[in-house]
């Protein structure tokens, strides 16, 4: 099919290719000009030079893939179509949206006569060429449209109609809370792993639980990599995890159905305490036991930490 | 080679079949007669009716291993199995024992001449077919007598000498409170889902995010199929989870290491709470929410709970 | 001063009672006609049979005090008193709203020339004798007009102007997110206490730490009394506990600053898992143990718990 | 009554000095002779050079309070003391001892006709003047022979016989169990009022809530006290935790009895984190993300935190 595809960072970018790759036709946008060229170079996508253009480059009913961050930029881009485009074209949000906004966008756009589908989309960078995981939520009809795309991008079984507008959004949302969950977990036990004093080889254990362990997974495959590449110390590496804004909706959601979740909500707040240099909370406990028990505080500037 | 097997259980009797699949001859032995004679059938091995008799049919230096429940039954096996061995035995726990108690008994059988090997296995049901993950302690010589063993019962890549006695039980140790935390992690994320009210179809997804997505594991591949067999609803099972040891290990050893374990805790925690009817701290609670803000409680016996 | 009253349930009643105690002469209101009057005639209040009756009673520039449940009943009340007052009244919301909606009401409210004054109220049914602690947001101006009745609601010390409109709420949300921490601390203590077979006295134990010891509060004074009410076993109190917003706001807010909190959140949460009699989340990883370990499963409906 | 002490530290000192006040005959001992004769002085105690002196210098039955760290101090005063007592002295430990070896000395100390008594003492510094709470385990003789001690030393209704040898610490620790948990809770809420951006007044808030709130405490009073001699931004004052053994053996206590304890759990991790100028898990994460998603990871030496 053809399809146009807008905002070609690492994940747009990579997208156009595997779809030119897969027979499609596909026009290319990026805000950036110097981008858009590289990446129709790359790909042997068409180069279109504003929206305007690449609306007018597709026919009808048009297909455009929204590939930018969550918020602001998506909002911006998905109501920029809109104007340009016509009833009967079909808008993917591929990005990480908030699912109640794909709900209202959905909402907005149907009222304009335009489809819209919420795409959640998994695989990172190794989507290029082991498929993309696709949640799609969406009208059967607006979904049929784009649904060539979806095959090619997808890996064999890696894509799946979930639901009506929003489902999407809302699954890959969940899926990236347990993400949040895995890699803490995994974090967990890889740094007991490594103070425990016992001298373990920490990339060979990766590699040996991928071999018919109860834990093996892809993370796992990845962590075995990065230890290959960066050693067992990781010390060219902060600890300073930053986080795209799922888990905090997958945590909010869960308070809306009252599920407890203790593990996601952790692994998020982890997050948030690896950003701190200080806590401030740390300092009001060790303020408050120097007062009732005149326990030792360190006073002054923290220590440098160790690189 | 020709080795022992004392315990022929789930985990047990499939290993004696996997040895002698490899090309091995086993000894095997139960406390129970029965299973004994029906492993060793359905295996092809030699069944012993005592742990005298099963020592007395294996050459010497013999290997035996020990696949019966950490604690009491284990001490009391290699205790027994030492008492009728010689020097050079070597004696291999593939059990979930303490990696303390491996290190005490790995000191305890050297001081008589007496190997000893601790053998993390980990795998499950599926390691018949599979192969088990092993991850084993011990000296170079003592490992080296049950190697060929090793090869057979483990996967291509399946098996490490992770380092000294104690090694291997730690390493297992730490496995499987990574794995409480990744159980935890899709069970959040699917309580989400299945309470979401957008009528999702959770072995879809479970399939789905097996293709591609960033959270695909073995674990995932298991929670596909048992949707498959129990319904979405998992109405046919209580949400009432055991704990075997091992995550409370984990946690008592993160202690010691001073290392922040919060997702590993939290979800051994869920365990204990997922096993008891009522909560006495709940009861605490709502008690003094009933005192301060004249709260209603709810008196009497709990409502039957749902089937 | 004179001084309106919506709302007459357990907070709005006594609050009526202590103003008039205090010597103020108070009109109240409730939408259910037989509480308005016998908490006119308990309090020695003058009663209104409609919002309009009420305002009419009141002189310029009037003062009301709102206190009826968060959210929409909130939302109702104040708007309908801003339909029937004139600018220079002053409207006070001493119930849990959310901040934001404090911000947002006060915004609007000062639009029409109406003062919005949220006063955080703490103290439960105890504030009738006690006092109120009062966190209270809003323009000085408009505090002023009802500071005499802060100054009689609270006791001495009790009173706070913490800052602009939404200020006081704000306040009295991150209150209760402690108080959420605290229970459950105290909760947790409490059933490890009850479990340890050490056959000890709880009641003497609550009373003896109100003594000298770090953890004295009025909390703790309160589990004593609970104790002496209900019997250490507290078999007539389920261990089922309401959460009412601010819990979530304060997990929430937290998100929003990027503040760890594992402690208040974790004590929402439990307060979740209190409410469930079956956690899917549960069923998931007995379902996965089963498939992965052959671990037996309980099957069919739980049994019923004890009473 | 006439008593010994031995461990003339912050408590130690100060209990003699509570002693003498209240009218009994105290003979001080500290490794440190030079903290011996200033506490002597101070209290109006009489000071012993050696172990030997202080129990020659005790009528019989003797009675000793021992006030030295917890674990090999505690074992080695115990021991010396024991090795120079005579059948029907009483041994009281006082400090912070891990409650299966109270159990354990006592059954010792009892096969030698020697009473002990665990005796978990809460109130810090300020126990001087406000006087300490006692959770005292032990038998009614051997507590009997120290009461009049213990009332001196608690406040009034600050003491209690709560069980058996053990059943003080075991009290004690699920006391400070309970005191992380606070501390957390506090700590938590504070942070989010201090990075709130509403400009809120600490001390002062912590002041109010001391007046009539459902979350009044002594702590809070610390707290109160803590802004004003600190200032509100705590900046004197690291984020930095020690914990003392007795967090760590709540919640290995609550793992023996299957009590999910989140709050108090998480409260002690919270400490671990805060010693850590770098999490190894953080880096796992943050390792793994740039794996899967390309996402930039910080790299080298971290910054210098602020001071």
């Amino acid at each position: 099919m053809r399809i146009g595809m807008v905002g070609l960072g690492k994940m747009g970018g990579n997208m156009a290719q595997r779809l030119t790759r897969g027979g499609h036709e596909v026009v290319v946008f990026d805000r950036d000009p110097a981008v858009t060229a590289q990446v129709a170079q790359l790909a042997g996508a068409e180069p279109a030079a504003s929206l305007d253009e690449l609306m007018q480059k597709l026919p009808a009913p048009r297909a455009v893939w929204v590939m930018v961050p969550a918020g602001h930029p998506t909002e911006q881009v998905l109501s920029d179509l809109a104007d340009r485009g016509a009833p009967g074209d079909v808008l993917i949000d591929g990005g990480n949206s908030n699912y109640k906004d794909s709900q209202r966008r959905a909402a907005e756009l149907d009222a304009r006569g335009i489809g819209f589908v919420d795409a959640g989309t998994s695989g990172g960078v190794w989507g290029l060429e082991n498929g993309y995981c696709l949640m799609v939520g969406g009208t059967p009809q607006s979904v049929g449209v784009a649904e060539p795309a979806f095959r090619t991008l997808a890996p064999q079984d890696g894509y799946l109609h979930v639901g009506p507008s929003g489902a999407g959004h809302f699954t890959k949302m969940v899926h990236n809370g347990i993400e949040y969950g895995l890699l803490q977990a995994y974090a967990e036990g890889f740094e007991i792993l490594e103070k425990s004093g016992m001298d373990l080889d920490l990339q060979k254990i990766a590699g040996l639980w991928n071999h018919g362990s109860v834990v093996r997974s892809w993370l796992l495959e990845l962590l075995e990599r990065a230890y290959a590449t960066e050693g067992q110390k990781l010390e060219n590496i902060r600890g300073w995890v930053a986080d795209s804004g799922e888990g905090r909706w997958t945590v909010e959601t869960a308070m809306e159905l009252d599920v407890p979740a203790p593990v996601i909500t952790l692994a998020l707040q982890a997050r948030f305490r690896s950003r701190q240099d200080e806590s401030y909370g740390a300092q009001v406990i060790a303020a408050l036991r120097n007062q009732f028990g005149g326990h030792a505080i360190k006073t002054g500037a923290p220590e440098p930490p160790k690189a």
